[in-house]
């Protein structure tokens, strides 16, 4: 159940409004939405409850949601969110347009940097990704550049005028990589780090929100549900892959998640075709489905040197494939009702 | 392995190749493809054995190929077989076209077949479907009409002109299901039943096999081996949801094993996007998706009264549903370079 | 709901049973148990339907079971059923023993059955097993000696006096299996098979009947309700691994559903060490806990000459270590009350 | 690889060690095994590379370990690692001992800290659980009362002698429960937050690691070696449920996983029978398993009042449950050869 409050609603009010609700056995856990007091409780009691609330002073209405998630509802918010990233011409993702991040897996060095980024950008990527803190299976694998990493990305980023986004493992990291990049992003095993989630929220800054590996889809709507009762509404879902007895493919790219979440959710869902399926020749055609059933953009692996690569190199598409995948994108996106957002048409300077 | 015999080889020629796998421990089975006897192995021994048996007597090529499929891999077969039923006009899977099967999961009666093919035929579905067979989990479960369901199925099939699959669950079965329908349908549940799919080789009609819900793509593409090396080639591979640990759809439709699929073997990949999904809402999403990623066709359940509907009726779309689908699906169909296969345009008449 | 006719029950009284369900829109199934009629009906209706048939003439008692198993469920019969095979001294599944089946995956020659019954009935198995039709995942491999296996184990059957069990694959075999045969084995890839658990149910045999590998519990119980209603209550559970993301075993075993099974059914459970884990190390503690959780058996893959085995060798125990396993079931087997069943004591002639 | 240095090896011989394998392209990981230095490298080169580090100055040997375990494998150590808890008289685990860990979910109050604990210490169990800091799928639910739950776990340890485990959800917070309990617990949903794994390992107290709810065996063994490398070998694993298909249980507990684990690594295994199940009725029958296929331990979910529990009250046992688990528990341990860790015997103060 969701009390909202009305914009000039007292502290008084608020605190009778949660007091009624404690009666009751809820208890209440009060965000900002949209600059306006909420009261979120788990459970709903009966309907009669909310007749009480409504007219009880300083309330302006009483949304009550079936299942578990509550902000991240369209039943609380049945239009779409748009999550816009960067300045004027950036990225927006949820609204009429087919947004497509691309980057390296790894931040390795300036030069490689320079590479992917040119020929993602000349391509029409909107957005650019490069992993500094890599969370790695092995703790003997390469673990990314850490900060030196984050300030490369933060290179390209002034460079290009493009917004990026970069993962971000630990609570005591967020403010320093909110500092650097336009957007934090949740990896998979993070999914339900609470404490990462609070503080992404806390943070204000735009979160991209990966699927935990072996998460529902109302497991994985619930920890964005986190990052909104902090009060940040700006949160992108990413499906990539769950893992299933399939071995042909590293994951099992849920595509069915992907509608069923829009249906679901007013936020915004991208896939990411890389890691899901770690076969260079199956991102095109995930890509195609992806933008098909519904997806908001995607998060794409690009490395001018795969066989190089300090990390998962073997899922990347090279600059050429990435560029036959945007040509055959558009008309797909543009099928179903969309457009595929603009890539920037100004030039690129070097670092 | 596969030893390609010349169109002109001799019985002798054939055996004598067969001792000399024979001699190196290989079990060879002998197969007819396209009118040539094949000698197929499980194993490969050296590259030197492949030498010299292209040049023995009688031996056109020998193929090598790398896993456990054999004659539905690529390797084999480089280009895409195509699987055409029915008449002039008919279905054919596997081309430059994209053809979707509609109809009621379960055959009930005359008026319903009428509504609901009359419906499909008018949407633009080019093949119908029907089970009157059903599989069901509980002894107690409407169990299909039987005999009198193919009657009823093959009324339509004459009526409309279109050719028609049904399932069949038997060896036993599988002659009078072959005379009165297209295509034999192997359901999921059936996907290991060896003897059937024997049984379906044998019979020389199309088979649609659809993929085990704990199959991995290889163990599917192996039981389509089982009906290919029975000397029938025309097998279509149906996509139709695995199982996992999600529970927000009734399957996990797995997309990325129709690309994989596709890669590696030259047969029609389809999918099934209502019992995957087991929900309306998700089968236009899913069925876009399908069309993007590469998959040859749909076969999509529909029933013109899904709440009364003998069996599954939760998942079908009504009429207007699919013509919606079929509305939306062309521009994303021919937005991958390819044909939406058009609907019959005579006039039908009522059994 | 079961309706329990009473012995003496007419046959009009039955089919005005019969009746009154349909007139509320059930459709009972007829079925015989321990000389009684019974009609069964998916469905419930309400508990008002019960009361008046209990009142009706010829019905006996009428039992409301939850969920969708009736006659495998421990509401229609609470005691344990016991599954006795062979003459006087033979295995028992179900009672207070513990009973262990052993023998090779395959038969394969009069010598290595000779072998490797020799050893297992030394150490100690009371049942033996052998695959004569094997259902194997590629065409090209080994399937089975067919009807000579099935000779060779009547061989073994015969000379040793121990119950066999082996496979079935299809309704065709089940007269002649039954006839060679104490038991018909249901295999994990044709657990779904339902005409195949139809002949098994209607052939009088008792059945082993395997958990497919994406099985549920309630799937599993529901397959042994297709032989159960064909008036065949010998019917042995068997627990053979499931699918999971899991690499590092073949399966994943799943003991918490032997304990789940015991408690929904009256059936006897035992579990298949062997292919579920796919290593013989894995064996002896997984028998182990199977025989700590309730489990009323195993059945165990055994073979004297296993780096020679045609079929799953990689798997099996050798002689020492099955004596090993049988020498450390016992006191496990008392621990929890129970007896490990006796081996047999007279001596073996040779075939 | 890993290279074992001398105890007196210099810094010099360190690094020049280190040198020898930067050289080869191999980035080593420096750690302190019981006090020794070690050089642990992902790759390991030709056995040629060890021969030359084997007769380099400072070098003690060189073990080379297939696979990506490292210093939790048992090549690298044979014998059992047993780790020791409390004082004299605490819990060990990975010795010939079996020990039993209770208490609640979630530390909820002195009074009822202070009914379970005197319940779980009069049937035997020799540590102390309950949650101060609870991750939970909805931001809504109970967390857990955080640092006041620690103070009252803390006075149970104080009152009773003995040792207690709790859960640590972030980094910051390692600290605090470091010096409030025995044992750092790593709960299922952060198995792979590294941070939390190396502040954990650097804190020096002993970890209790839950596998992951879709982690294979080597990525739980993985993480272990996350806290191993920073010099830290106290670490218990701990089976609890992995995610499938399976509905009939909350998770699917995999013991093959610990039979499995047992045999890679020397680290001792216990088992979650409560959390894993999800049902009171299976926690007896998967306790008794449990210590029949190796497993060190048990940590079992114990409530007084499980009605009105605050956090997953409906899968604990009550007091009467718990004491009539560890009755049966005993002789199956003995069973096995093992002895069943005994219990406190003096009397409790009331705190």
């Amino acid at each position: 159940m969701i009390v909202v409050m009305s914009p000039q609603a007292s502290r008084e009010q608020v605190e009778s409004a949660s007091e009624l609700l404690r009666s009751r056995g809820l208890i209440p856990v009060s965000s900002t939405v949209a600059g306006v007091t909420v009261l979120i409780t788990e459970g709903t009691d009966g309907p009669e409850l909310a007749t009480v609330l409504e007219s009880a002073p300083g309330v302006d209405r009483v949304v009550t949601v079936s299942g578990s998630q509550r902000l991240t509802s369209r039943v609380f918010r049945p239009e779409d969110t748009e999550v816009a990233l960067g300045s004027a011409g950036g990225a927006v993702f949820g609204g009429t347009g087919f947004a497509v991040i691309a980057g390296p897996c790894a931040v390795e060095s300036p030069a490689q940097m320079n590479a992917v980024v040119d020929s993602v950008v000349a391509s029409g990527a909107v957005m650019l990704r490069g992993g500094a803190f890599k969370p790695r299976t092995s703790p003997y694998s390469f673990q990314g550049l850490g900060l030196a990493g984050l300030t490369l990305l933060a290179e390209q980023r002034k460079r290009t005028g493009l917004p990026v986004v970069t993962e971000v493992v630990t609570p005591e990291d967020v403010k320093c990589v909110a500092e650097e990049s336009d957007m934090l992003q949740i990896g998979a095993r993070n999914m339900q780090n609470f404490e990462l989630l609070r503080e992404a929220g806390a943070s204000g800054r735009p979160v991209l929100l990966k699927r935990g590996m072996s998460a529902t889809i109302e497991e994985w709507l619930l920890a964005a549900e986190y990052v909104l009762h902090m009060g940040n509404s700006d949160v992108v879902l990413c499906e990539r892959g769950i893992r299933s007895f399939e071995r042909g493919t590293r994951f099992t790219l849920d595509l069915s998640a992907v509608a069923e979440a829009k249906r679901l959710t007013h936020l915004p869902v991208i896939v990411d075709p890389s890691h899901s399926t770690g076969k260079p020749h199956l991102v095109t055609p995930m890509s195609l489905a992806a933008a098909s059933c519904g997806a908001d953009g995607l998060i794409v692996d690009v490395h001018t040197d795969a066989s190089n690569a300090m990390c998962d190199g073997a899922q990347a598409l090279d600059s050429e494939q990435f560029s036959t995948l945007m040509g055959r994108l558009k008309p797909v996106v543009e099928a179903v009702g969309r457009t595929l957002s603009p890539a920037l048409t100004h030039s690129l300077a070097q670092v």
